[in-house]
């Protein structure tokens, strides 16, 4: 039987108060047992969500939420936030159909900020709210908390130096565990690891506690609290976050972040500051779960595992993942042609690409979260005369559109983008599918855009992207494979030729991606009725076939299904090509609607937005009903 | 009688390598006057071109050019670089049509390396070159020229990391030169002042300078080279150039940006190296020309001028420009509701708001070079409760399309984005043509967009925008508005309504933008014929208005015109609404077509798309007599 907690007696920050250090240290316990038992079912993003237990249980002690404002960034390490916040029941449902989100959502909660899941973007909010405070005239605390890895994005440095200047009242926590996703890249994290292995952390880390020890007030009295308050902890920390002293932020000394007692004592000194602080934080990832702090990569984002072991509690697989199939012809082609390197930025392993960098470690290029400077890289590998390979989830490409544009596409440079978890992904919802990627690559001049329509087509696509010249986007989703039988050999496609799967007279279905695997299935399901649907897998987003397009309208009925917005998306370039080829057709455009689509089994997800084959035949059998 | 040049005899950087430094520094001087000649007649970037000439004759004296290679950040500070390139007779051309860029072209010279225009992408290129170097074992050198302001941008800042971290072999040549466009912003700049306030400047530069009195080889005996190097240089720095330092850059102590000798010993000593340099230049922008150094701002970006007076030549304008227009309604819906704040990045001339900050200094944010920050800052300044208007150039918006949908979209924050040079710029050409932002606002959820025809009408955009919930995005174009009469007080748009403003039976022209004027003028042309056009004013990218969609298929011929990219329009869009509604009717997309549209008077560019009166004319005349 399970002994009475305290977690049960917490409906809201407010009730963390009346808590003491050692209270709040046997409730972090408990959040972290909550998050393990919860995540081994729904799955989740564990590591870093255990890692950050202490940090936001002392610092919800110590603030008046909702009114405070707290930004995480990458809500996937706000668990106990949510936990803490009135969701404990909600936790359950994390990352499941119609269930809480695995990140912060202010539609799901007053004290979510924002819609996090993109690195790097928790300090710009972080100084709106600053700002906005500045302007009313109010109180209110304004803090983000920000991992390492975040921090080395651009976005991030643009705050810092912006917050800096300002000097805007607002408190970064710097959650620095060693690790982003997969292995940390970049000199920061080179210099924050000379700061923690720095010999005065100790020594100042024991002053400050000194200090601390002669009790609060008169702690603060000999502190110099108020207007020198700044000018007091200046001298109490050391100067070696020299980054950030230098753009006018006072930071801290390396502060152990799985002690809820010191956390307190530096938090509440720092949210009496006028001007911008960062506390630097120490912690490790799957912090009081074994197996996640054996392993906190497998654990970053896990499906279903054994409590026990943390072994996965996994489906067998019916065909490897897309993911799994590039990775292995992007290292295919590498041995073939010594040009070719391959580029992440902090998706190693989710881009398929461990085997690539153990086999061509000297070709391999991550360079952490700055998705902006891979493509900006890329650029310049191919005018020094290489072939990358980009590769990347298709939502974090949303960072670097300008550059594909201005960088690549101007110059017409041989770049290869690899879109990765193109459509939708399933439990991380709204801010991970990737379905705006057909939009912003088709509409760029000189790039050529792939949508394969399963694992052969994916490896046929990678080689024909790679022996074109210019930029070529290629797309391919999330997860399982279709179970297609991988080539020999990958073929050279024809630029801008479809081929038609199934023939029929009475509607053409235009598929792109993994949507011709449900048209297909569509047409089954109508041929039973007697409505024969020709199916085609358009292979190419850009440039259409538009033989191809012609010969379908000369069907009754034309219907293009993408897995992608249908706002400015292949639909609509189809239809473009049948008005200007004269055509009188009835056409219909299936795929995203607008607006954000929620978290669940893309398979439900599908059939919520018609996009499977009962949602396609119905609307063929609608349409060839009215057309009549 | 003009004097013999010693520029008249440069055709190439190789033909430096014959001159002292007297020679080079009288070079320089030529390379002034040819910038000023020219650019008095054709306008363009004076100011920040002047002052990067001596860091250009320098270094490309000391280079092998082609093969090394250059990277401009930013490329109108690269007259220099053309005028020694090959391109002295083809320089008179700049900026016009047909002639040589303003900016870094590699389709103009093969000493060109990308198409700059966009700041803060130099170094991810030259770490992609720097990669490529290494990867093919050649030692070609690599190099990039950065102003200050540029460095505050976040991808420089990646690129930092990334190179500092790798110990990538290139030198980046950091133009200090204390502005950017307008003011300069950001943490770092008063980082950088502080450097150059040190009083170990001087001190350190007279120690390097006496090490290089020594004599060349002498020199490099004492500071011994090759794999020592970078140590011995270390010592010499001032260790004040901190952020770069803790991200294992080397950076030398401020150099005088117009001492070609002192630029040379410097430059001859970090292009050795085998890691990233960083070598810290300072600079006066204007330098050489009287009126350019009083008053670089004017000089960033000028028309024709006298030079004598530096007095702009300007042909008396009709109307004010709609940067005008937008900067008075903004500071009238300013003074009207407390809550309406304006944020741009390093643009405040440019997007009219200099009267806005002053009026309003607490309400106006500068984040500088930073399109991110402005975006995400915007989306918290809403979710505390105030109204961000977010004013960008459409181009520089490529820069934020991530946290568009993400940070603002998503949440349905409350913020407006007003895209100022939205359409063809002229003379700036391609990396600023402003085309492509119609197609990422409409793509995402949430998200209204207003494309007004004229000045009034941007007026009453604005206005609407800042009532409405959620984002809105608002474009309008560079230049001279269409002498609308503007209203007394601005009025409120029916969301998602046209408005219909010439009737006519025999084709319906649905234009966004000032492409309503174009169509108007077409629609007088083909009155003249008999051919009478119904001519609606769209307003609304999004929602598009249904009712007027379908009341135009009534018509024989739908033709929409837009001032931006086809692929993925607004013209896609009215065949949607169109397919949706079952219409037949033929219809025609106008707009920028599928490839990069170069530089040149907008008429002329219209008139070469099909986008003036004639163009349209002749497509309306075209399809109909087709579809008798």
């Amino acid at each position: 039987m399970a002994a009475l907690r305290i977690l049960d007696a917490i409906s809201s920050p407010a009730d963390l108060k009346v808590l003491n250090n050692d209270e709040l240290a046997i409730l972090a316990r408990e959040i972290r047992q909550e998050i393990v038992a919860t995540t081994s079912v729904t799955g989740g993003h564990v590591a870093s969500s255990l890692g950050a237990v202490d940090i936001i249980v002392a610092l919800e002690s110590l603030l008046d939420m909702p009114r405070d404002r707290v930004v995480f960034d990458v809500g996937h390490q706000a668990y106990a936030h949510k936990l803490l916040t009135g969701r404990r029941e909600a936790f359950k449902t994390l990352r499941t159909y119609g269930g809480i989100s695995g990140f912060t959502k202010p539609h799901e909660s007053p004290y979510d900020v924002h819609y996090s899941g993109h690195a790097s973007d928790s300090l710009s909010i972080a100084t709106g709210l600053a700002k906005a405070r500045q302007l009313k005239g109010t109180d209110e605390k304004v803090v983000a908390l920000i991992g390492d890895a975040s921090l080395a994005g651009g976005m991030a440095f643009e705050a810092l130096n912006y917050m800096g200047n300002e000097q805007l009242p607002l408190v970064v926590i710097l959650n620095d565990n060693e690790m982003s996703i997969s292995r940390n890249v970049g000199a920061l994290m080179k210099h924050l690891g000379n700061i923690r292995a720095n010999s005065h952390y100790r020594e100042a880390r024991e002053g400050l506690q000194a200090a601390m020890e002669q009790g609060g007030p008169a702690a603060r009295g000999l502190l110099g609290f108020g207007k020198n308050m700044k000018e007091s902890l200046k001298q109490m920390v050391i100067p070696h976050t020299m980054i950030y002293e230098s753009l006018g932020i006072v930071c801290t000394h390396p502060v152990d972040g799985h002690n809820i007692a010191e956390l307190r004592d530096i938090l509440s000194l720092v949210l009496e500051m006028d001007g911008p602080a960062l506390v630097h934080v120490v912690t490790r990832k799957g912090e009081g779960y074994e197996p996640a702090r054996q392993d906190p990569e497998r654990f970053h984002g896990t499906g279903p595992y054994d409590i026990a072991t943390g072994k996965a509690v996994k489906k067998p697989a019916k065909a490897p993942s897309y993911t799994e199939v590039f990775g292995a012809a992007l290292a295919d082609e590498a041995a073939r042609d010594k040009d070719v390197v391959a580029i992440t930025a902090a998706m190693t392993g989710g881009t398929g690409l461990k085997d690539f960098a153990a086999e061509f470690p000297e070709r391999f290029v991550d360079v952490g979260i700055a998705e902006e400077q891979a493509i900006g890289m890329a650029a310049g590998l191919a005018s020094g005369g290489k072939k990358p390979v980009v590769a990347l989830y298709s939502t974090f490409m949303q960072r670097a559109v300008d550059q594909l544009i201005i960088d690549c596409a101007l110059l017409d440079a041989n770049v290869v983008f690899a879109f990765d978890r193109a459509g939708l992904v399933g439990d991380d919802g709204p801010t991970h599918h990737g379905v705006f990627d057909m939009v912003y690559s088709r509409m760029v001049p000189n790039v050529r855009v792939l949508a394969p329509s399963d694992e052969a087509e994916l490896v046929h696509a990678l080689h024909t992207a790679l022996s074109l010249p210019g930029p070529v986007t290629l797309r391919y989703p999330r997860g399982e494979a279709e179970g297609a039988c991988l080539p020999d050999a990958p073929e050279l496609l024809e630029v801008g030729r479809a081929r038609v799967v199934r023939e029929g007279g009475d509607a053409a279905l235009l598929a792109f991606g993994r949507m011709v695997g449900c048209a297909r299935a569509a047409a089954d399901l109508l041929a039973a009725e007697g409505i024969e649907c020709r199916v085609v897998d358009m292979r190419w987003v850009k440039p259409l076939d538009e033989d191809t397009i012609a010969a379908a309208a000369a069907t009754r009925l034309v219907v293009t299904v993408e897995e992608g917005v249908v706002t400015g998306g292949a639909g609509q370039g189809v239809l473009e090509v049948l008005a200007r080829q004269g055509s009188q057709v009835p056409a219909v455009t299936l795929g995203i609607p607008d607006h954000f689509v929620g978290q669940g089994p893309v398979g439900r997800l599908f059939a919520d937005l018609g996009l499977d084959a009962e949602g396609i035949a119905a609307t063929v059998r609608t349409k060839l009903a009215a057309a009549r």
